[in-house]
């Protein structure tokens, strides 16, 4: 069960969320870090860092995208749910999960979305791999309404492409590390950024964000909860490189 | 010129400000940080973070210590001023530069301190070195009205007891990052944290802040400003150590 959404923070993240333009994929990238800017407290660990209010926020943040897209190492170390569990209006859950798995190490068989698929509580999920690879889960997937990307490489501008195809408008990037330090890195695909900051250092031996550049950023709004801080803001287009 | 201080921010500060008890030394650690815990974006280097209303912000808490105290690499980079500008009541500067200098590395002679000093706009600097160490600044320093103070060793409760003996009951603690993360690994030492947080990644490059330990805080209160969010709280006693 979700805590209730509080009700301050629709309006502080309303212009951040996608508003559809034909022919573009609205990207957001939204993740909870500590203050030292860890993810996680170590490599393959999965570590709460947000009050649960602002975890509600996370479900109301899908509820607004079409797709969530995580990277393989998330899915192997957390095995999350990548649903959507803000309901407000009953409306049918058709988030769509996105994996981001070049080279298909990911046991999906075995994962908590392929059991959420087969009890269709939620969309079977696309896996996107280099081509020519082969994978065995993709009968089952097919059948469950999933499917295997396969592209030619794993840059962002062609696995955008590959969810355009598919009729995606608006992705919802939560992790882990890898993912999120290189979509910083191409920060003029990033429609919003909507960072929750919790009050904790995991120490350096946790997972960091933190990008190879200097990213800078823009209309930033900060919404205030019990417990974190939430920043929203655009990734300013003209990079400072250093 | 500082501009002015909003007016909202005190509020939220005061239970962070030091209050006197007898025999006891306050310590508030307070640092500007990117939101990827960076306080430079390079080693040696200088990052203006913090908007202006921040930067008041600072000159405001400093106004209600009795020592700034920074580490050597922070005045070698910087050339810090340490002073204090906000002066609401048109009070006398008492604020008393600290600098932890084990090694003796700082040259002081060509310091901004030092030149301060010289024209009676601060206090001069009480510098902190380990015993036996010739530092060859120490007349003119104790003609000022500063001080060499030696030490057996630099931890942090010989230091902050070689500061109570001369009289000063409350530290502001400022960087760099190797004093901050040292001290939050000592954090029941810590009264208060004060963490501006700047909406900007400077890159993994930067010099960071991540203690060793997993450190929990609480009483978190979130002050935000025109583009910083400030964050006040208390360490947690019982630290969770990984």
């Amino acid at each position: 069960m979700l805590v209730p959404l509080p009700p301050t923070i629709k309006p502080v993240l309303e212009a951040y969320l996608p508003n559809h333009r034909p022919n573009r994929v609205w990207l957001t990238l939204s993740y909870a870090q500590s203050l030292d800017s860890r993810i996680a407290a170590q490599p393959g660990t999965r570590t709460v860092i947000s009050h649960p209010e602002t975890k509600t926020m996370t479900h109301y943040i899908r509820s607004r995208h079409d797709a969530i897209l995580v990277g393989a190492g998330t899915v192997v170390a957390d095995d999350p749910k990548l649903n959507c569990r803000f309901n407000e209006d009953n409306s049918h859950h058709t988030l769509r999960p996105v994996v981001l798995d070049p080279g298909a190490r990911w046991e999906y068989m075995e994962s908590a979305l392929r059991a959420i698929a087969d009890r269709k509580e939620g969309l079977a999920p696309y896996i996107v791999v280099l081509e020519d690879t082969q994978v065995k889960h993709e009968q089952l997937l097919r059948a469950q309404g999933g499917e295997i990307i396969r592209v030619p490489n794993s840059s962002w501008p062609v696995v955008i492409d590959a969810l355009r195809a598919r009729g995606i408008r608006s992705v919802m990037v939560e992790g882990g590390a890898k993912v999120i330090n290189g979509l910083l890195e191409h920060g003029d695909l990033i429609d919003s950024l909507i960072v929750t900051v919790g009050p904790v250092y995991l120490g350096n031996q946790g997972v960091e964000v933190s990008p190879a550049k200097h990213v800078t950023l823009s209309e930033v709004k900060w919404w205030t909860g019990t417990q974190d801080s939430v920043m929203c803001a655009r990734v300013t287009r003209d990079l400072i490189s250093e």
